[in-house]
């Protein structure tokens, strides 16, 4: 068989369903030989690589399964470096695909032949695994090598740079590649069963990496099996939102009651939660004095980042959560303790509504719970992860977490559909709607079911909130300031996709492509948050002081 | 003064006129100190910094001048990518600046802080120089030293990556920074000289490297003054256009005489230009054995590149020049020779303009001579240089060269148009027009006078050519096959653009922003090429047999 028909089986073999890319040259045989198996596996067409590789990665985070974007040579694979190290934060399991025509790569010369480049020298810093493939004979266990890679262990995304050659070329499948199994084991059980006997206020802090373990039912048996409050990241809101022992998301930007609980614990159990807040500052230092820190972490590596008064396990939360769940567990008067959880949250529950998030939250109470939720970046993701909490729904929910990239939504909202064959609800702001505008082509002539609200703020919005604390005034942030958008009315004309102004009722069916806009005024900001050196439940605007005093004592 | 006043003003000093990018955290002083010097030095707001990088590489192309393109950290930097490889192939001087918070970068982890990544080791292939600033003594010394590099021997981009903290620190211009200036020589020149003598068809074979040099004038003086033919690579077309001694440009996509002409030289001089063609192709080679190779190369690992036949000097094309107008140079019977040049010139001329090259030199006809046109990638441009030879003009134009970066021509315009301030002529496709429509933003919220020529063909035309020639069927190239373009007379409205169907005299005045569309049927195919094993002035459609039979025997 030639290297394009040994891929293409394999990543059939794997169950990867679809691929998306702009053909090129160099990748044409790897192109025909996925159209051949088009029963096996579907192959598209995106408008700029950069999309090809968002959708990907929306394939892979909302599933945790292999998915694959393919670049030809040059400018094609340097479009796919944004989505790629999102992907890489992400832990979302992507195989990029490309290829070169120059069996030699003269690192001396500027460039060895035309769009020749040294891939993988760019790559190899945001990918788990970047490798050239120059022979036919290694081509095959490169393969495997590669997509093992990329889902075992905390996920990611990996690259392989083909010669083009191969791809029509006889290789045979003799390289055995057996991958480096992570090793199980569960030893932090013990250790916090006996930390949790002396503990009064224990919380479990999740994050992604719960996804990354499909261990979302685990969780929520265990957190209401032992009484034990959760709190997430901002973007892990969507592990376990219907349980009554969720208590929302912490961080700058948090849940104001989730906030005070973190504030109140005396041991936190961080589960796939890698604590990236800023040990050091005024705000979250109280945190590390007040309680001792439990850390199971899949990636090893993460030990690197230090956390005071912390206790680092090494293992898949899947297991630690098995474990866990063989054992009673207790902690000291747990009636006591959900008491003050409770009392904070129906205190606290109905603050911070404003404007967008209001309106996000009636939106989100009226699409369906099988509809899943992609944000883009800036104040409407922020809004978005808000209103997720208020409108008590437990749709997937999805967010380019800490790489931030900026029109990331429309690739991947595409993905999305694809992998799940759900319709998508895409929250994007009006600078990320015009990054990668060019992918609305995509959408509107696939007829994907994909409602886009865009929150339309005629600004920078999140950029626009620093400049103000910060400077005062604003450059190129705001409409006067040199900032502008599209008539989005006349741009979705443009792209056959439907257009309506928001208003109640709107997203009632979602079937065919469609754009709403709500103008949300500039200075609207994203608030509550932290400013520095303020304890973590110190949000503003600030509460009632009386209010506060007395939660704060709780 | 601080690190961003230090900037600021040294790139004032340096004649930077603009600068381009899209704002974030880390870089708002930066952005604040350029807006504060707003009389010597503009910042423009860019939609995606795909197309800041471009809008500064064409400023720098054009100019040979330094110019500016910032992103803030994580996506905003990485979405910078493309056109710095773009740059960097193609010669022309860019500083990247960029910034980070965490001071210290911990390589094991997979993200040290939200949106840091190892910047200089994802960039550092593809500029001159690349550098992490973290402390503000070494700033002004490395600031010097990237702005000298960027623009000294073979020019490029280079890329600084602050600590942000920084910009607003103070810091001391104490750090001096002498640049190795490349020692000018022209040992070639003696050697030119000693050849012509026993020379009966010489031609000059010229590149990039002589607007580089900033030798169009030399060049132009010393082939008319020595009666030697002029040939240059495609993209170099407007550096003597309007000299008699100009034949116009040598490839597989050539100008029919001027691969004529190649192929019965004896000596080829090759200024600023790499040889790049396929030495061991049978097309090429029977150049290399027909006639000997002088090549005069300004970047000294270009010597890497395995010529036949052929003996190097390292030297600015200007030396040589400079040198050689100081002596007499004669080569054997040159009347014969042109005589012979001339023959195939005008027997050959008018073969070979299909309908897209046509209309282009309908139209390169009727701008002004002080427009400028910048020219995107796929079959568009093939026919627009070919229409730039037809039309005879002698207007700059510019090509993404090697790298073909898709989409570039938008963000190339903008930038050609803030350095020039003249009127712009955009010949770009449906697929290069997708891949960053976002920036018609820039373009008409700014009411630039950038024309956009849009050759609509409805298809990725030149891999279209390659499937047809390979495989007889096409996946995703053609509108029946996948591909699909958006309404673009809606899609120009959206952005409050112009739009016109071509009729002739359109193009009559540029000064707001227009598109221009013009449908070309999708079987019109990038012609005459060369196929695979056909000698350079065998073209296809191949020419009357007796005609070609005469001529290659002249």
């Amino acid at each position: 068989m030639t290297g394009a028909e040994f891929l293409v089986d394999y990543l059939v073999k794997l169950g990867v369903t679809d691929v998306f890319g702009i053909p090129g040259g160099v990748v044409l045989d790897f192109l025909y030989e996925l159209d051949r198996r088009k029963d096996d596996i579907s192959v598209h067409l995106s408008f700029h690589e950069q999309c090809a590789g968002f959708a990907a990665s929306g394939y892979a985070q909302l599933s945790g399964r292999l998915c694959v974007a393919y670049a030809t040579k040059g400018p094609g694979i340097t479009n796919l470096l944004t989505p790629v190290a999102d992907a890489y934060s992400d832990g979302s399991p992507v195989l990029i695909v490309t290829a070169h025509s120059e069996k030699k790569l003269d690192k001396n010369l500027r460039f060895t032949g035309e769009q020749e480049l040294d891939t993988v020298d760019i790559f190899k810093s945001v990918t788990k695994y970047a490798v050239r493939i120059d022979s036919p004979e290694v081509f095959p266990f490169e393969i495997k090598k590669a997509c093992d890679i990329a889902v075992e262990g905390r996920k990611g995304p990996v690259l392989i740079d083909v010669l083009s050659g191969i791809f029509s070329e006889k290789v045979s499948d003799n390289g055995m590649y057996s991958n480096t199994d992570m090793i199980t084991s569960s030893k932090s059980a013990d250790y916090i069963i006996d930390r949790l006997k002396i503990s009064r206020r224990p919380v479990f802090l999740i994050g992604d990496g719960i996804h990354q373990s499909c261990s979302e039912n685990l969780m929520r048996e265990l957190a209401e099996k032992a009484d034990i409050p959760v709190l997430s990241s901002r973007c892990a809101g969507d592990i376990m939102p219907a349980s009554e022992m969720y208590y929302g998301y912490i961080g700058s930007h948090g849940i104001r009651y989730a906030n005070f609980i973190l504030s109140k614990a005396d041991l936190i159990i961080a589960l796939g939660n890698r604590l990236a807040f800023p040990t050091d500052s005024e705000s979250f230092r109280p945190i590390y004095e007040n309680a001792e820190i439990i850390r199971i972490e899949a990636d090893e590596s993460e030990a690197d980042r230090h956390i005071p008064n912390c206790k680092h396990f090494i293992e898949n939360a899947s297991d630690t959560l098995d474990e866990l769940l063989r054992h009673s567990i207790c902690y000291i008067e747990p009636q006591k303790w959900l008491d003050v959880c409770k009392r904070l949250k129906n205190s606290l529950f109905e603050t911070d509504i404003n404007l967008p998030t209001g309106i996000l939250s009636e939106v989100f109470r009226t699409i369906g719970s099988d509809v899943i939720i992609v944000n883009d970046v800036g104040n409407n993701e922020f809004w978005s992860s808000r209103a997720y909490i208020y409108a008590g729904i437990s749709n997937r929910a999805l967010y380019s977490k800490c790489f931030g990239a900026l029109g990331c939504s429309l690739g991947k909202s595409i993905g999305v559909y694809y992998k799940s064959r759900h319709p998508v609800f895409c929250v994007t702001g009006d600078q990320g709607l015009q990054l990668n505008s060019q992918e609305l082509q995509f959408i509107g002539m696939n007829r994907l079911p994909i409602a886009i609200l865009l929150l339309n703020n005629h600004s920078s919005g999140m950029i626009r909130s620093r400049e103000r604390q910060r400077y005062g005034r604003f450059v190129h942030t705001t409409s006067d300031s040199g900032y502008g958008t599209p008539d989005f009315k006349k741009l979705a004309a443009a792209y056959g996709i439907e257009y309506k102004e928001y208003i109640p009722g709107v997203f009632e069916k979602i079937d065919v492509p469609i754009l709403v806009e709500v103008g949300i005024d500039e200075t609207v900001d994203m608030e509550p948050n932290l400013p520095r050196g303020n304890m973590c439940q110190e949000l503003v605007p600030a509460l009632d002081k009386t209010l506060f005093e007395v939660l704060d004592i709780l």
